[in-house]
């Protein structure tokens, strides 16, 4: 068995997946927004998260978003698939199929709907990384699932090299600490990455490899641009882009259900996201139409939007690099007669 | 559209579904387990229920096990059909199936996973309410799933006929008073189910219809017997059974993941139900070692086993009308080798 | 030592505190809703609860209204006196004035701010129940204290014969079976009351021996009412009542901060509450009035304020008992210019 | 007015307070260890704060500690006074008396006991901010005391010159920014302090001016360290520490009652703490004895306890009573220029 030294590292986007008129994967579009967010400069790619809505599809729509994302990927970045299906043989099985297909790696949510002991989450994630053909990353996001605490994770670190990194959504920064501090010294290829942007930059700081954050499916130059800034000690400058992500990530995750918000903001940069699967009602809907123009003004202030919506200031004339980027993609939108 | 008039009412049992050497779903045994169950006076049946562990089936899987309980109970009991599904679409499938298998109703859990907003929740289940051609039962357990408020439980019962009950596991009185108070007045005919065994008869008493209970998937001629007793209004022989359940049902509950100690109960009473699909790790199998012998205790102090284990004070020689009952199934199971 | 071997039980009302111009106690008004209070039929009196914001008085305050209550009361009805302190030393300090002032008992608070174990919450009240010259009632409200757990008041019920009953506001039924199935076998004289009126008749119907419930301090007449229906076995009746109890009690209790529902809810009863203690925003005082006419609404339908404000149906003629009390004391209320 | 323009910044150690043997004020031990402390570089003292245990102290004592510390402290560093009492007026009566003692500032945290709503929490302080003649510093602590949220903070910021910081105790980094945020464009003096050690260095990264730390109670040359290490830049030194103060600081607070794992630990830098004001059964006290010795090993790591007991590596040679073994050691440190 060969087993990868180099760790998962950078910023993994965990994509939406648009949906077409009939409520169905949107493959074109789908294909389309990888090419776009490996052009903007995400190090991987992360379908089938929480913020692809996985519960939300059959089996067979989550197998076929992976062969999509890995089809169009192309071995331009690494692939980390959302492999949690109903029960540890199918999710084993899914685990088969996304190693065919290439994926780098699965990423394995704590089971969910029962709430389950450390014990228990343990005994998941042993039989798991005891089978699995494929590298597995372990997925905890307490808000959601059976929390995974730093005891289990120092052991199906020290027992199961299949098993290779976590990605933690808590946000929770000692927490973050105790599991380096426990897994690290024996395990030094061992991946940490933090789901939780409004804390990506004080989490690298502390010792964190990347992330899988939602903002760079919507801003993946700017969400790119923290990490580097931050990877190379320019402190004050990371800093002032971590608030702004803050202000960017609130309004998008508080402002309407989750991931409503994120959808609103992709189909902002150009994509044609579909009606999101979980029925809103008229009074949500309307909320989303404020926020999109709320989101709008942010990503102009930060010079991804040229035409404001609603009374925003314009952005400065010239705006270098990252404006010049988004520029070209408002022209191609434009002619697309999206904006 | 005809619209069954009369409420849904008494004990539903939410049954666990046996798995075979394989861990596949155990078909003989789940038959002789719906006949047992009918047999000692349940009202009706729950599969595909928290207790039944719908999530960790397959669709496929959950679509089998309605067949059939629907099939062996034969119309001698209602089926409420757990039908939950990924989304909207494919819960609207589950529905219509499940109608054609005769199935009474369904019960439709809130979404899980994302914590939706009152306004998602009553989308959600306002889009199966208009579509459904089988009644429906909201299924509200706040710790498991986004939870359902009151005015949300209002608005759908006044809006869609078709939604005619709602199973609440909160276990929460002023809770259930508030819900009854907010419906009752416009839908007479909606009912009201408790999914908390340790306060059944108080939640009986101030305006319950019944219960979907786990314990009676374990000793249902005690769970029936607390109905009768509370319905008669023979109160204080209720309390006494009451507080003998609260024990029962808190072994089973707290002693093991959920729902591993009524597996093991169930066991006990004769049946063969297999290996869990939740991996356990080898010292919690030794835990449900140790809670089997203490529940075994506790069913033989309500005359349910003749044959304790592990120094219980064996029952006394007459008991009534319940050990009548037990004697003849011990003595069934003797035979069968189960004893 | 001589130990009550009577059951502490009936209604405790949880009497708040009305303030003059100063901020200071009003000793007048108070003296004066002592007496209102016993002539409405309420078993006892329980001044220093969390109703009557012990927290915001001092030390010098919390032994002023002991003083003011006890003598008022002079013997008429028991006084349950809240004594809990900074520390062991001043609580005991309470316990024995509030002993020479003649209370029956007091009431201790499980140590807050601080979120303590078990073990510590028991070597608490261990040292008090050592000491204590008077009986004891524990008070669990886990809302606001560090819980008493079920194995906690086991254990301090069986060393401590001072501790002599348990006042619970977690209003979770389960939690008060468990109790009283852990405490009563060996201490039958061990008295329960919930402090939760929402579920206050399904609990006296699973064996509580009353309450100190704060909707007592505001119509006294109809949680009496609710208490003699319930323990007569007048099932339909109760819960009729219990019914209406939730309204009230909702709309004091989750319209405005708490306890200032109830305080707003008093004065409508002719009492001269002043400004409470802790500051309200302008916006809040509005919400109040706003509850105050809400208020008068409900207690108009149940025929408790002869003079409704604000459009309220004003009630019928004739009304029985109930309304016949509160038709004198309206009368006399506006012989004093208060209504 | 005159209004301190200089931020608060640097590290504030919330002192315990020794007692002697009859459970009192140990003034001796109180002057010696508050020397000890500013010897040892901390920035600023916080008496009455959770640490200090204030709300076990009566309105007496409180009082009294912040006489000594004011008084011992003598201008060598600024004390920060908790002020929090019953009640808005004893609150400010007290920021009065510490205004006049020369304190820097109070520390008043969000009333407690009740939960209170953002509206209260803000008229509150907003109270107090109109009146006070002394800064103030809010204090958010959600885990004990009703939270204090960004528009609160906003506001307050906005309204009272003279509510000058902010010490929060959630260890949530997002919170942090957004409250930076949203005060520091209009009151660029407003201090922002982190009360959780175990997010220090991160939390300094982000923004904060500093800490209000228990560990710098026990360590204060680790917490000093820390300190400069993370403001001049060096981060890998920085992250190293930060990652030893979290095992300390878990050790601390997670193996005792909060905070006798600190009493613990300050006895072992050679203080006579004495006996807290919580009751401890026998089997806390052993834990204590365990937690001791854990304590001990670890601080011996880090060359701060020269001869540890229980099988740790030992660094040094000479044993005596405790306060000989640390002067021992503190003599060693400083030769070697740790100190």
């Amino acid at each position: 068995m060969m087993i990868s030294t180099q760790r998962l590292s950078g910023i993994f986007t965990p994509n939406l997946v648009p949906l077409d008129a009939k409520g169905d994967i949107h493959e074109g579009e789908l294909r389309r927004y990888v090419d776009w967010l490996i052009e903007r400069g995400v190090h991987g790619l992360y379908p089938n998260g929480s913020t692809g809505e996985f519960t939300r599809f059959t089996v067979e729509e989550r197998r076929r978003i992976i062969e999509i994302v890995c089809d169009q990927a192309n071995g331009r970045v690494p692939v980390l698939a959302g492999a949690a299906e109903a029960n540890v043989k199918e999710t084993l099985r899914a685990c088969e199929y996304y190693h065919e297909l290439g994926a780098r790696a699965v990423a394995i949510v704590a089971p969910f709907y029962y709430k389950l002991s450390p014990a228990s989450v343990y005994a998941y994630f042993a039989e798991i990384g005891k089978n699995t053909p494929i590298d597995v990353t372990l997925y905890n996001i307490p808000l959601f699932a059976s929390p995974i605490d730093v005891p289990t994770v120092r052991k199906l670190a020290e027992n199961f090299p299949r098993i290779v990194a976590i990605k933690d959504s808590s946000g929770d920064i000692p927490h973050m600490i105790r599991m380096i501090k426990a897994v690290r010294p024996h395990r030094p290829e061992f991946s940490f990455l933090t789901g939780w942007d409004a804390a990506l930059m004080p989490l690298l700081l502390i010792g964190c490899d990347g992330g899988t954050n939602a903002t760079s499916g919507v801003v993946p130059e700017i969400t790119r641009k923290l990490y580097d800034l931050t990877m190379a000690g320019r402190l004050d400058e990371a800093r002032a882009v971590q608030y702004d992500l803050v202000d960017l990530f609130d309004t998008m995750i508080y402002s309407a259900e989750f991931p409503e918000g994120f959808r609103a903001a992709v189909e902002l940069r150009g994509f044609r996201m579909g009606t999101g699967r979980q029925p809103l009602s008229a009074e949500q809907q309307t909320d989303l139409a404020t926020l999109s123009t709320s989101l709008q003004c942010l990503l102009s202030s930060h010079g991804f939007v040229n035409q404001p919506v609603g009374g925003c200031p314009v952005p400065g004339a010239t705006k270098g690099d990252l404006s010049d980027i988004v520029q070209n993609v408002v022209s191609e939108l434009k002619k697309r007669g999206v904006l």
